[in-house]
């Protein structure tokens, strides 16, 4: 501002009330400010143009960085605002999404795309009231704020469908900590609800068994486990297709195949189809999960107040990773 | 602010004033406006704190979102800014990260950590002359910026020399764009003069042959024709991880193994290790490239001006995708 108010003539103060467009600027001091602005190829930087209104940045809170699930999401977001005049920035971040959240309302974005798998509902109404904000893979219903999930019972039913046709009757559930799965309306607690319907309805309630994990090793572990036990299930559905492959990882390892232990993902990330993988899974079309976040996140910007709740187009992918029970 | 100064009883102004830290504020002025903050938890936005100096967020320029080495890369610097009290937003991006690394630039983060592969040297020592910047995986020397890489020299030859050993002799290199390995000193450019030399070396000239790709999808296609040419190499050695899966999976859905087409990666991702892909590859430490940059940015930062260039700890993981040619 030093630099443009010098090439002006005019003093620092008056550089700051043209770019926060504020009163009793004439229209002379106007030309020239922004003259030198032009010539010295300043950026009014995010902090003066969030004092006049907006940062024509979006938001992403992305708590796994390292989950091809949410980078497929990320990528629809990213194809979603190419030619919009708006940039993305994302924070990674904790489980919880707050931190995360903090920062990049601190940071004035104008509006929010958010996973925060354990954010309470009123947490985020009153987030919403703040700042326009979308949040991606959660089906409860909202106020101030737009949703946009496949649709996880739907998918987690057709996982469980697959499987009894096959055969199998013993079959796990793997999924995250008690906390993932503990928000109602989230896509984990959704698909688990369906696991443990399915599973009655088929008169298979003795043979129920959710595993839960805290990071991608451990579902490495927790299925090396179950391989060891005295009566594994003959199936495995894990929620996440970055899960199953470390199930895979176990099951291969022991020169296991599908008609030992079948194992079913979530996302049909690109690894899925990998011949050395070949891993059997839901696409829950995660790329337009993102594309539709930002989407609705610029109609909010631009004044929609009333919520919206969109879901993606679901289908299963039956590949090499599940077969028939041997036993 | 309004909420603050309505709170503190006193003008939007003064409030403002508090934030910045202007002069001409009484002792009791500022005690009714921070204690009406407390009151509030009113966090003051980046853009005031902007304006006071710092918005304790270090933003992180990555063009490719999707690519797990950098994810590796990413985890590291997530990793080593816990406790410092600074936040991670990360830009992702085009090619050249000039939109990305302008995008965090507005939004006053504090330093930046860049990939931006295709930047040159003169366009980086310009953007750090006016802000704290460490460049990874770059080897060329600077002056106003840190640079940190692995030994990408050591490490295409270490691939080179293992695949001699084995008894190969013709080898191709499978690399990004003409674009992505022009710019002396960075990482694809090193590894692919190291490729060149070694060929040489070996008296292999005259079966140099450098495929490069566009996007992963394009590894595979490349792959395809190449096993479909009148006298394709027994070896291929690609730039990064992501690329050979690709090559892998041509491979793999020919019913081909090793002995007909050896591959090795680069950068030991977790999924080169799953036993459904047994990738050779060389292991840079992705994430201590990762919290060393964030260590050097924090330094600069905090006021070191000298310029400093980092290399991590480099070791060839040998598996199952390497093997003597059959012919």
């Amino acid at each position: 501002m030093m630099d443009v108010a010098r090439e002006a003539g005019v003093s620092r103060a008056a550089v700051s009330k043209v770019i926060r467009d504020a009163y009793g600027v004439s229209p002379d001091m106007r030309k020239r400010v922004e003259s030198a602005i032009e010539r010295l190829g300043y950026r009014p930087s995010v902090a003066a143009r969030a004092i006049r209104g907006s940062s024509f940045t979006i938001g992403f809170e992305l708590h796994e960085i390292e989950n091809p699930a949410l980078s497929r999401i990320l990528r629809g977001a990213a194809e979603g605002i190419e030619g919009t005049g708006y940039r993305l920035v994302i924070a990674p971040g904790d489980p919880e999404g707050q931190h995360a959240i903090d920062a990049l309302v601190d940071l004035r974005v104008d509006g929010l795309v958010a996973i925060a798998p354990r954010a309470t509902p009123a947490w985020l109404e009153n987030l919403a009231s703040r700042i326009p904000l979308v949040l991606v893979s959660r089906h409860d219903p909202s106020v101030n704020y737009d949703t946009v999930a496949g649709g996880d019972d739907e998918g987690a039913r057709l996982v469980m469908r697959h499987l009894f046709d096959l055969g199998h009757r013993s079959i796990a559930h793997l999924t995250r900590s008690e906390e993932a799965t503990a928000q109602e309306g989230g896509a984990l607690a959704v698909r688990l609800g369906a696991y443990l319907d399915e599973m009655a309805r088929n008169g298979r309630e003795s043979r129920i068994q959710v595993l839960r994990t805290l990071s991608t090793s451990d579902a490495y572990h927790a299925t090396v486990g179950l391989l060891d036990s005295a009566d594994p299930p003959t199936a495995l559905f894990a929620s996440h297709d970055d899960l199953a492959f470390e199930v895979l990882r176990a099951v291969r390892e022991r020169g296991l195949d599908a008609s030992d232990l079948s194992v079913v993902g979530y996302d049909n990330v690109r690894f899925a189809s990998h011949p050395g993988l070949s891993l059997t899974t839901v696409d829950q079309s995660g790329d337009d999960l993102g594309r539709r976040a930002v989407r609705l996140l610029l109609e909010r910007i631009n004044g929609r107040t009333a919520a919206k709740h969109e879901e993606t187009e679901l289908r299963l992918v039956v590949r090499g990773s599940t077969a028939p029970p041997r036993r």
